[in-house]
């Protein structure tokens, strides 16, 4: 799910728009926001032709298209609003780097939204693409499970301020909103991580290695993917000043500082892993330690017993101690085992094996 | 208390203000200081209008809240200086990054305060929002016990110069004193080291192990909230002019060098610890190796011993040792194992096992 | 094959042509493509005199040499179009590092090409030199197989964009090609890598260790030649401007992000490949700890019950045991054998033993 | 001694002058040596008026204090050359980061000065504080004995450069001074390494690896208070043309270099004792191979051998091999045992485990 | 050898020159050339006049020193081109890290040969130091035999470009051929590693340690002298225009490509290391583990059979076994420790312990 489909491509013209990623049967829907005087419309698309930019700069128009494996439908929508072939090649290519491209209409925005799915210590994981104007927004997503419903949700309300603002605060709240979702991948990350530091304390079972290897992977790959958006963000805030008002900057300023306590958590995070890593070896061998003093505990006790059994199970002719001791032999014989065995047992608590 | 609880403030509209943190429902006290040709006067806010702006440019005025979790408190006297909703929402929201935010009229630092708490390897950290302008200077703090009690004291004083200094010294001051007790937390986390160094090398425990984990922690948590300050106290110096006066510069490069001095020792103790892990392994495989050498000889030695009694206990009809030494077989016997553990004793004594 | 074979180069004068790497004795082919006014002349050079300059601007000539090891043949072509006799040197020298050169009336490109063979977890790699200039591409491969054949077949058609663009485009389908190959390598090696991950949860076989190190070496190699493209695709948008027209720079952009995706996916995989060194160091490990369990919990068992066979065995004259049970001895002591052993059991089992 | 006594100085008003680090209770001695037209004049300052500034601007006056726990005598000799209120706090205040603080009209520079001690793999570094004007040079060190003896014996001697250059030249004579001791104490670094490295090699003890944590300490302090001095020697070189003359640059490059020279080295001994504590995990982990391996032989050996006496030390009724063999019984045992032992000998050697 | 011996000049004044490294009493050779209209003059000096400079700007004069001990010669010929004193400095004190210092009238290179030995794994290395103004170069080498042989035999031909240009191109040239050497370096390095690697694969024995750890060696100290060669041949692209011909940036920048691969190399090579390193520990841990499971296997069969044994050696009056099975009870006996033998070792087949 998270290799690169673009073996596939090899050799195919620049600009050749393919679907890679899962296969996916669903319909696309495209729903539709148009802003004006602070006014909101909103539908679904029938026909691709909804989907024509707006007729005047003073309305806004937000297309976001749910479902991008249907590389038709993905085309026509982008070359309504004269995007470059290159970047309609990279809405449907998924598995891209997030990156910000500036063309001279334009502005193109890829990365990835975050889910955690409810039962497993995986995420759910899909590409998001933005491409915003003066006076459009489009915006796409794989699944049909619309990830900006709550976004939609606030625009309906009275007041909200997406009526009013432009295109620029609508890709704002859509970047604020994926970042956040970030934000609770990272808490579950966290607790999962705490779980493993207690089970590694408590005790060692070889599933915490694996346990610990599936979170470093899942750490690795988010990581993958959040380290490019301090880029993205950043040239964002500095190269697109044709497409964002100035005071969106304190804004972005703010997203920015979002991204970057997210990539800290993650580095904190990996280092954690490391140190479990390391603790998980010594405590294995620290295990391996008390084992071995089990071991020749047991042994330094009993086998010199056995042998002193054994002598007396010897057939010479003459053994003074049996001839001597006579019936006391065999007492006196205990007494010495016990003795043998008190003062080891003594030894090896002062040298602390037990 | 570490994580962010950024989780439960996905997909509200930016700006909305909400506590996050522990809960508490201590009241929120607000002291306030003014400063006025070289004059002070000291009072707590009755009603939220005592925290308004000072009516005029001469006077200084420092609002110091003691808890941030009444956010309507936080909100009020926010807006009294005109600070962006951005910073406003900051402000509760504590497990902010260091930052600092300049703003047209006004610079926003946000920070954390640390402290070592008496009974344990564990520290109290807490955040500090510190905005200032021309005249005034609003510090918010989460807990109810005043942390910048030592910096009030000292502007009681008859000379003190935070009197006829401006907003930017009280600044400095502040972040001097949360800077300095930095250190004390360094001394505190090198004698848990150093006590780490000293158990490491005397015996080993598992119970190292898990300190050693914890203080790694502790060291990462302080890591994560003292590497930004370094750009923050670089930005302070670098671009804040139309605050801060030119002469508090050397002041500002003294803090930024105790900041690197921080840093830097972090640094040195983040080796120390992963120094003391690789020791710890080691030595864990050395005692092994110790354990192991123990059993071994007691094996080399009593197992060949156990067999040559196991010989002579046999049932064969005429063992020729038993037959012909007659009642001088056991002694013999018995001399010869005393020769087979002296020369064994003496083989292992050569190579260093015993 | 990855060595340098500059030792062979000790002390010639500079400007000194000899072919390095593996000998070769196919002959070289030299295939020409032609372009003017949308038009698409091909064929296979016969003399020497055939790769020669085009008589006019108008018309683009893309000239590919398959076999480098004939350096006479190498510096004749390149000396028809003013080559700098260093770059002329680095052509059949094979192992150079990927590097952009820009001379008065060309630019010189050097880099490595890869392919994944049949049969093993080995992949073929060589290297392709590329100059190019206002109406010229020339372009070298070591091996006989031609690697640009789909460039070429793509050229045929009837609409293709190669033959109206000039070099620059036919450059960068080239560099396109080569770098879309580096999917398929980094798909191959991503499958190699989980493999040795599923191998390694299930069971810990020494063959697993030779197959990581294996795959870091490939990788570490990968690496080495992809790095420096970074710079080379980074020189070409900012340095080559006389050669390259302006609307190519977003083709390029493409280029260097898909280069910057390659490195991240080596980066990641090479973080894999030592998380899986530690999983498997843990693991042996933990192996060994099952297997010293094994032998602690039979030696603990057992050995003191030989002890206890051991004792009745002895010949003292008056063993009370054996005097006073009488017939009922063995019985009992059979007993008491599996008391011993059922509480051993027991108490292994209650330290996860067995 | 190495850690910061910062903590006492906590809610302190800056530029309070306090004395940290280990107490002292010698006298300050204050040297001073002054130059005019190629003449020099040297005396042991009487009262604290001695060390005002020179008359004139001909006149050089080098002022040097041995004994910073004085923190009057310090405060006092800074302000007749009128420093920075925090400088005069930084100079007793032991545990400084080497920093160079320009000041309007003079230059503070503070550093550390390192020496070996005879008798162990310690060292002795103090703090060194050096300040420098148009006509002055004030140096400050902690211990009573004098650091600067040599270049105060070279200023003796009659056509010294000392006598007739700045105060440029004696700071450069200082700072050659304190960084060639620097390449002493590397030496000594290097001898212990080295020494460390062939025990290693020889054998195996615990006592090596608390030496090389010893020596990893050691050059984990050196390194932190060699770092900074690249940018110390760099902004010399750079941002104090004001106080230092044109043709001093070379001798500063040449001083720069030299730093590079010492963190070089101290970064190579880093990654030499980062390989020997592998080489030493390694080891022990070969040798406890080792001791498992007699342990494996022995028992292997001996414990079938003990199977076969005990055989035939059976109470059955009817032994075959007993009543048959007869008197050959037992010679036939013991050569069963030799064939054996024999066969297990040689299969050991073959698999070289003996 | 590899160490500084900077350590014995403490104290002296700038600019003493002394000559540090192994003790030599060769006579110092002096190899003069001179160029003048393609025109070559050679000859060995007599006495020290005639390395004087050439008498005009036409004239070339190549004067290679081969000595560095004898001090006084060093410094006269440097005197004679007017050298700064800190570079005479230089020249003789060998282990200086390389670098490049411009001077008003020449320029200063310092940095390493580097030669295989025949029969080690060791390197020879000596420093080098040229220095070259308008018309003159000045080498110096420490050994007696000539390092550069092979430049002088190719001036000696007919149509040699050395005759014709510059002091420049003769630094090239120098700086080729060292660099290429360090490719021969490389090429020996890469073997010991290669047969590493093989031995590593095919068994452990503990010399591959010490082995491991000389190359690691070797290589730290060969990057310590290549690293800063990156910056030396940078510098002499960017800030020699003064000395160096215009046409000359390409072959410079040819150097500095060269520079790079050899950094690159010695990366991988170092990463190799370390992963060989791993690898090490691994297989080690391995071994033990196969050792464990011969020793467990033994063990786990023998111990109870020596058990069984052991029980029916004992001397209770009745043990129904021995009584009612009679005659058929030893061989009954039998059959029952061959049943429990083939249990054990089927089961251990199945865990693939044997």
């Amino acid at each position: 799910m998270d290799r690169d489909d673009m073996a596939d491509k090899v050799g195919l013209p620049p600009g050749t728009v393919v679907h890679t990623g899962i296969d996916r049967t669903e319909e696309v829907t495209i729903s539709i926001m148009e802003f004006a005087d602070g006014q909101m419309r909103e539908y679904v698309a029938d026909c691709i032709d909804d989907c024509s930019p707006p007729p005047s700069l003073n309305i806004t128009k937000w297309v976001h298209v749910c479902g991008v494996h249907d590389v038709d439908i993905v085309s026509k929508v982008c070359e309504f609003y004269g995007l470059h072939p290159l970047v309609i090649e990279d809405i449907p290519s998924v598995g891209q780097r997030p990156k910000l491209e500036i063309m001279p209409k334009s502005v193109y925005i890829v990365l990835r939204s975050y889910d955690i799915t409810e039962d497993a210590d995986r995420f759910h994981s899909e590409q998001v693409s933005i491409a915003f104007g003066e006076n459009f927004v489009l915006s796409f997503q794989e699944s049909p499970v619309d990830i900006f419903g709550r976004i939609r949700e606030r625009a309906r309300t009275q007041d909200s301020r997406i009526k009013t603002e432009g295109p620029d605060y609508i890709v704002y709240t859509i970047l604020d909103l994926l970042i956040d979702k970030y934000f609770v991948v990272l808490e579950r990350m966290g607790d999962l991580i705490e779980d493993l530091e207690d089970d590694l304390i408590e005790q060692v079972s070889s599933d915490i290695l694996t346990r610990i290897y599936r979170v470093k992977r899942s750490l690795l790959a988010f990581r993958r993917h959040i380290w490019p958006l301090r880029e993205v963000v950043f040239k964002m805030q500095r190269d697109t000043q044709q497409f964002v008002d100035q005071n969106m900057q304190v804004f972005l300023r703010d997203l920015y500082d979002h991204v970057i306590r997210v990539t800290d958590h993650v580095e904190t995070f990996r280092e954690s892993i490391t140190g479990m890593l390391d603790i998980y070896l010594s405590s294995v061998s620290n295990k391996m330690n008390n084992v071995m003093k089990v071991l020749t505990v047991i042994s330094t006790i009993f086998i010199p017993l056995t042998l002193m059994a054994s002598i007396y199970g010897m057939n010479w002719h003459w053994i003074p101690e049996i001839e001597i001791l006579g019936a006391a032999g065999y007492p006196i014989f205990l007494l010495a085992m016990l003795t043998v065995t008190t003062c080891l047992v003594i030894y090896f608590r002062r040298i602390n094996w037990i």
